[in-house]
């Protein structure tokens, strides 16, 4: 197999790895395959796994610059990792390529409560860093379903968002600056660390989002927020996902502000039941997941609005609560959908293709109707959630790994929704990102200008081509 | 005079002309040297103006590719503009250039109250889409101090701010996607139309304050907030300046979120007295403007906050105002800061250079004190606005601009208040932009990896540097 290799690399001989070695922390080169291989790929399927020559499980900063200037110095292609927990195979490793992970540089390196600003290394775990600064009366809103295991630097690479998109945006409203390791090791600093700041064409900003294929980003300052007040939380139970789709798109062009507004399917709320109990009803055809934490009366307004709307909708029943029990319980049944699903399909044969489409919010209904056609004419199953206030939707399609016939099916399907999300104006990809998984559908997206505009930029700061080669431009 | 014009670039004949005008929409294509002339320079002081070949009035977005396709094949520089109210200069004629206004290009194409979006030319004036989406109960926050005569496409260039940034961000924050004429004349879509989205590296936001050194952005599409709900009002007076940026930098870190925090110093105050009657005192050290729009009671236990906290610092006086009258009366009085000035230094000699730094809030105090030293070691006067909430301070060298004495003494401190700010930990330029006016003092912000970078990718995209030669990157 040949994966991704620039067409210019040497081979990586030991006598490379030595000189390589010579230059790096101890301990930092792992060349023993097992290591490697267990390094070797995130958490995408269907995405080429290339043979790395080489791990390095940099130390610090230092040991990127000298991988960097290892890399150029020979062309080797590099491919940068932290905890490898993404869904489109960006962190898979090419043939021939050195890993670079990043994930012990999880250094907090400081947080500042009067700027509300925090610095940090690339492989600070979400989690760690939003339960570090709530101790400070602060918040980094960006909460990926992975918020628990994925790191920063990931998030940023691939301009990871979540729940708290609806109101607080995606990763890329917080990142103000960051220091960066270009292809031929340079260190420099990119962005700012003031609240504005127009210095320059905006680098940090290209940055984020760019999947590891301009530099190595090994840290990070944040804009944070004040600690989020405490939401009030609602469940709204639709007999369809029609019905909850129009109440979406009703709510969301009323002027509400929630703070987080959650869809799923009524096989996905099974699921979640069967996985364990969140207080959820047995049968619905959709459900969503509403809160509102703006102060006072004004949070309990707004969700009688959300009740309202809804019921105009055709929802069976809605309810809601100011107590924090209910409202974790309720946000744990959420995040349940991941394990709930891995649960499910284990059953099935273990197959689940998460896709990641956007489309417009005034385009739900019609894209809940169309999704419902397109499983209807394949056999594998679709179940969706998503984050509805976005007029981001997951659906998953679920499918026996096992069977070549259902794989193929699976793959057919996963493409359909990409082109359904196209069709009505939207994206191939809301927050997961490109990386091997949708890079052919990249071009259909893009118009051939912005292609290859695409291709001079990456072109122009990465002209050896030898970072993440293949992955998201191709 | 040479300014800015490409070596390799050709003299543009009439012939030539011929050849462009029969391209173009008619009327487009203007000669007349005193047209030329009138429409070569935007707002800023000591800035090169260089003899442009002529102008372009766009008529449509054919237009501006006939431009560049005929600027491309005869290596000729373009300076795109608008309304040039721009403060940097990066709107002035280079010689040999054509001036491509793009301000005919001024419709609202789609507002899409469902989405909460809008499309529009680049030539709208801020203001007027503004009144425009009131109308459909929608608001586009940013709002720089030229709101009234600003185009969208200005806005986009040097990604505007304004008073609303400390809680609704600045364009950026607002642009989702956009049409753009690249160098060669392809027209092309960069970024999104939906909330979210992460397909391929984030080229829209690229293009934001780029300041027309990469491509000519001749459609916008923005996302928009429900209608901002009207605020509370405050004024807090103050002994001096110090006292005042305390209050700033405890308020702003008690977990505050105002929707306006701004500041100005006596002398600010005293010309806006001479200018209007406001209803402010007549003789304050510092006066800090504060609104909050939470909604409810929680916007006047905001501005109860405020008090205790501006009190606590020294405050003389605070007093606030939920009537809509006030609040607009105290916008008003902060608005009127530019126009009163301009009364101010008629006086003097009509000199005045107003700077733009941006530093961390923290530093605050610190800042102000040492420009106060800044002041008194020159004999030019320097009077004090800005945007509080956000550290970003624009001190305004004023002078007499018909004494060369005089002069070179404003920009000696002019320069010296930059420097203060980068000191701080701050920034160059906060929201005015780079321009003529503070290129050389780009790379004293940015690094040599930086600047190597920037360089590298205003070359991939404008190989030919034939945009807006000589501006921002140099």
């Amino acid at each position: 197999m040949s994966v991704g290799a620039t067409e210019t690399g040497a081979a990586v001989t030991d006598t490379l790895l030595g000189e390589l070695a010579a230059e790096l922390s101890a301990e930092a080169l792992v060349t023993d395959r097992d290591v490697i291989d267990a390094y070797s790929s995130d958490k995408a399927l269907f995405c080429p796994v290339g043979q790395a020559a080489a791990l390095v499980r940099a130390g610090g900063v230092d040991d990127v610059a000298a991988v960097m200037r290892f890399a150029t110095k020979h062309r080797i292609p590099v491919v940068t990792q932290g905890a490898r927990t993404g869904l489109s195979g960006a962190a898979n490793a090419v043939d021939g390529a050195i890993l670079l992970n990043v994930a012990k540089l999880n250094a907090i390196i400081d947080i500042d409560e009067v700027n509300q600003t925090c610095r940090v290394q690339p492989g600070v775990i979400n989690q760690d860093l939003k339960m570090t600064l709530a101790g400070h009366g602060l918040s980094y809103p960006p909460d990926p379903g992975s918020v628990a295991i994925s790191t920063i630097g990931g998030n940023v690479a691939t301009n990871a968002g979540g729940m708290c998109c609806v109101k607080y945006g995606v990763t890329k409203d917080y990142v103000r600056g960051m220091t960066v390791v270009l292809p031929d090791g340079t260190v420099t600093k990119l962005g700012r660390q003031t609240a504005k700041g127009v210095a320059g064409l905006d680098l940090a900003g290209l940055f984020v989002g760019s999947e590891g294929t301009l530099g190595v980003i090994v840290e990070i300052t944040l804009g944070l927020r004040p600690l989020l007040a405490a939401p009030v939380t609602g469940v709204g139970i639709f007999p369809n996902m029609e019905s909850a789709g129009r109440t979406v798109t009703e709510f969301m062009s009323s002027g509400a502000a929630p703070s987080l507004l959650e869809l799923m399917d009524g096989a996905t709320v099974g699921m979640i039941n069967a996985y364990g109990d969140f207080g959820l009803p047995d049968e619905v055809g959709a459900l969503l997941l509403v809160q509102s934490d703006a102060p006072g009366q004004a949070g309990v307004a707004e969700l009688e609005s959300f009740q309202a709307i809804a019921e105009a909708q055709g929802a069976a029943e809605v309810f809601f609560s100011d107590d924090p029990a209910d409202s974790e319980m309720f946000v744990a049944a959420r995040r349940a959908v991941s394990p709930a699903m891995e649960q499910y399909v284990a059953g099935l044969g273990g197959g689940e293709l998460i896709d990641d489409v956007c489309v417009p919010r005034s385009r739900l209904g019609e894209f809940f109707a169309r999704l419902a056609d397109i499983a209807a004419a394949h056999t594998v199953e679709v179940a969706t959630a998503g984050h509805a206030g976005d007029g981001n939707m997951h659906p998953s399609v679920l499918f026996d790994a096992s069977d070549e016939a259902s794989v193929a099916e699976a793959k057919v399907t996963f493409a359909e929704i990409m082109q359904l999300g196209l069709d009505l104006g939207g994206t191939i990809t809301g927050e997961h990102g490109v990386g091997y998984l949708k890079k052919d559908w990249l071009g259909r997206e893009l118009d051939a200008g912005a292609q290859s505009l695409q291709a001079s930029i990456k072109s122009a700061v990465d002209p050896l081509g030898i970072l993440n080669p293949g992955k998201m431009l191709g």
